[in-house]
């Protein structure tokens, strides 16, 4: 085969071959804790770790960050910690919800935060 | 050059066109908006459809996502709009706030909304 042939094979065979933009639709789920006063630093780890294992726990989460409040803008009324779970179905996210390992960690972190806000979007 | 040769050749290099995961981290900038009661549905449409404008406007961002909320656990505290938008840098994201067609947008959402909170963190 002549190299400028075979180099139009590995285009066009690698062109086909690179990330596509996203098509399939993805439910984005953020959660927002504002701690409590009372809750120490070592208790905020400890519900930031709980958080982080879920993934390893419960099937159907296709995305998963966290993180902590770096907004200059004094805008985040208290709300320290950010965490954003991605699910391909709103079923997954409805198993997440009640799965027993999402509700030990729920335990975990009710009592330690003032409050909480979350906020499912799909991103299509 | 022989099939088996071509094939080779061929599964070599499109392992390398492949994504690779994410090494370099983001910085997501998240957007929550509750809107007033006084606020009507074409008044949200328009500050959403600016919002969504900005990513063709401001250099520097290199994720947006926006979504309306679908959560079921009815702890949204009232906020209605989602929006994230992702830099590569705080530089780029400082560069986004003070970028006039984002001073222009603040102006449209102001008066409408009651509520708004803004959380960034990094993901690494």
């Amino acid at each position: 085969m002549p190299f400028p042939l075979l180099s139009m094979v590995l285009t066009a065979a690698c062109v086909a071959a690179e990330p596509a933009p996203r098509t399939t639709p993805v439910l984005r789920h953020i959660v927002l804790y504002k701690f409590k006063d009372t809750t120490t630093p070592a208790q905020i780890d400890e519900v930031s770790a709980a958080f982080k294992a879920l993934p390893g726990k419960i099937p159907g989460i296709v995305g998963f960050e966290a993180g902590t409040n770096v907004s200059p803008e004094g805008k985040s009324e208290g709300f320290t910690h950010a965490f954003v779970v991605s699910f391909a179905t709103e079923k997954d996210r409805d198993a997440y919800i009640v799965h027993p390992a999402h509700q030990d960690f729920v335990k975990v972190v009710k009592d330690r935060c003032e409050k909480v806000i979350v906020v499912d979007f799909w991103v299509k």
